[in-house]
């Protein structure tokens, strides 16, 4: 049977089993590749991608499969956004901000001083901040779909504690994200990019100082309380990073309306469930590291106070000199704004009362 | 054409396709209706329902649809759930704490003190929520699944000012939920219960002396600011009231495997898309009301504390007398002590900070 007299046979028999009997959905078969731009080791960020994959294949009875590969199997991780750009690959699982070197409006899924979780939802689901984002991502020649956070992570491990902002001066440390990169320099920090695998080493012998990484559940895993046990809280440099599904325009305009909304349910699903894996989890990790021995501080007020003005005073410039950064931030700005209002009544003061008993 | 000769000419359709040309998606056509506990001028709520259906309705093509009818349509807003135990309609979208006085466990998705929204959707989608209450629910001949929460509400509008917890006592107070009203009785509260449309004339007549309703986005429609200017935060009755989607287990067995997935996969869709709707809408609802001459305040200290003491040994009391509660309890406390402990950390501090900021 060719293709074209099944569809019309198709048609006719759905035409005699409206309402009672089975109908016909015709659905092409559709396989995708998608890179991810971290290992299996972090389990909690790339099952993340394995939980939106399986439930693509299960809405559409195994006819949209999404294969998941981790970093580096077929892109290397921060190669992913150009591998979806080149047709190489349909779509990526990333943190948006690591192509802010191509251009600072990438990093809106997470930036110093961020909105948090909820608050980066709200913007996106029904603030402009989806539409906004979207319209960027056209020129990118691509479609995002938010897909995942893991919620406030930690500030970082020290071998030295810092009692002071002068103790920063000079310090080597391993910071993620290039707006995070800057303001820290402005802090007086050296900021150093390194690989995963070599940050223990280099802590170990000294020639870094300091390393901000993701939170307890992801931290545990590479062991850093052993050689640098100062333990910082909180996270100021990216307040709530988001992960984002990037698809490839051409691949996404090829699809069935039927599948395009299937895409952005899964996403959404792997969303929330990302963001719950890590508060489910962090907290058993936690209390683990803290019985090894990692020694849990505030950073000192000053130190957060610098960093929100340099990080103030950065997105200003940028604004000046990226109009589609500007676009953006005035949006988000106002929006940040406009919810820590809101948030600070009823949500904090209930979130404060609560968080104080031990029950 | 008969089914059997279709479905077997579809299959020989498909294996001729497989990896480049349409394949069949056998789908019978599915049609449901879905009783809502609220009515259409609580648009955030309602509307969640309705975001879920179209979703539902577009990922399948328009084959599996759902029609939404507002509470009373067709079945009483507080007998949604017998009518899906009865198979009046499949699924109903509602406040599951309205069900109580059936039994306290149907009280989960919203108790005094709660887990706060973020929370309870990691006890959901990490921890052991979901699997838990879906034992209890198949209990009842239904499947639950989460969908929405409006994140902490206020804690209510008073025509007097309230210094103490002795301005309390007497107080005919308008509260949802079966185990807040207890609570507030225990305080020396009079607990009433008031159909909507009835609540604002019996505050301006002064039969009524204060009502709780929900958050500034909801409650302005309702005016309460010209009679009870006293707006009381946090509404700390219901921490963060979770809605859900109650589906009877009959019609959901029959579903096949791609729309079970279709179904959760809109729900949870619909559950992140709820939340920020009330995040996003209710910082300016706020400065509206503000503006009118609703007059915020935070109860005090003695009030809440008061009312976090009883709320405990309430929850005891159940847990003593009620194993089907107990089973959850047990679980959802030691989960809320574990996230309250690393939330105040991490999160606390920087939300903190962030929304001492004004901008």
């Amino acid at each position: 049977m060719d293709r074209r007299s099944f569809i019309k046979r198709a048609g006719v028999a759905g035409a005699f089993t409206v309402g009672t009997a089975p109908a016909v959905h015709a659905q092409t078969t559709v396989r995708w590749r998608l890179a991810h731009s971290f290992p299996k080791s972090l389990d909690t960020i790339y099952g993340t991608a394995e939980t939106f994959a399986k439930l693509v294949g299960d809405m559409s009875g195994g006819k949209f499969t999404i294969q998941v590969f981790a970093a580096g199997e077929i892109v290397p991780a921060l190669a992913t956004l150009d591998g979806v750009q080149n047709g190489v690959i349909e779509c990526t699982h990333t943190a948006s901000n690591f192509f802010a070197g191509k251009d600072e409006t990438f990093a809106f899924n997470g930036i110093p001083f961020s909105l948090n979780s909820r608050q980066m939802s709200a913007w996106m689901f029904d603030g402009n901040g989806l539409k906004l984002m979207r319209e960027f991502y056209k020129t990118q020649g691509v479609i995002n779909f938010p897909m995942g956070n893991t919620g406030a992570q930690m500030g970082g491990w020290y071998r030295k504690e810092i009692k002071s902002l002068e103790d920063l001066k000079g310090l080597k440390l391993r910071v993620s994200g290039l707006l995070a990169g800057e303001v820290y320099k402005r802090l007086g920090v050296v900021p150093q990019t390194i690989a995963a695998g070599d940050i223990y080493p280099s802590l170990e012998r000294g020639t870094l100082d300091a390393v901000e990484f993701s939170g307890p559940f992801d931290d545990q895993k590479l062991g850093f309380y052993k050689v640098a046990p100062y333990y910082y809280y909180p996270g100021w440099h990216d307040g709530s990073p988001q992960l984002d599904l990037l698809v490839g325009l051409k691949a996404y305009d090829a699809l069935s309306d039927e599948y395009k909304a299937i895409l952005a349910a899964a996403a959404t699903h792997a969303h929330v469930v990302m963001q719950a894996r890590y508060d489910a989890r962090n907290p058993t990790a936690l209390r683990q590291l803290v019985a090894a021995g990692a020694k849990i501080q505030r950073f000192p007020q000053e130190v957060i106070t610098a960093g929100y003005r340099e990080a103030m005073a950065l997105f200003d410039e940028i604004s000046a000199r990226n109009p589609n950064w500007k676009k953006v931030y005035e949006d988000y700005a106002r929006f940040r704004a406009d919810l820590n209002l809101w948030f600070s009544i009823a949500e904090a003061s209930l979130d404060q009362f609560t968080q104080a008993q031990r029950r």
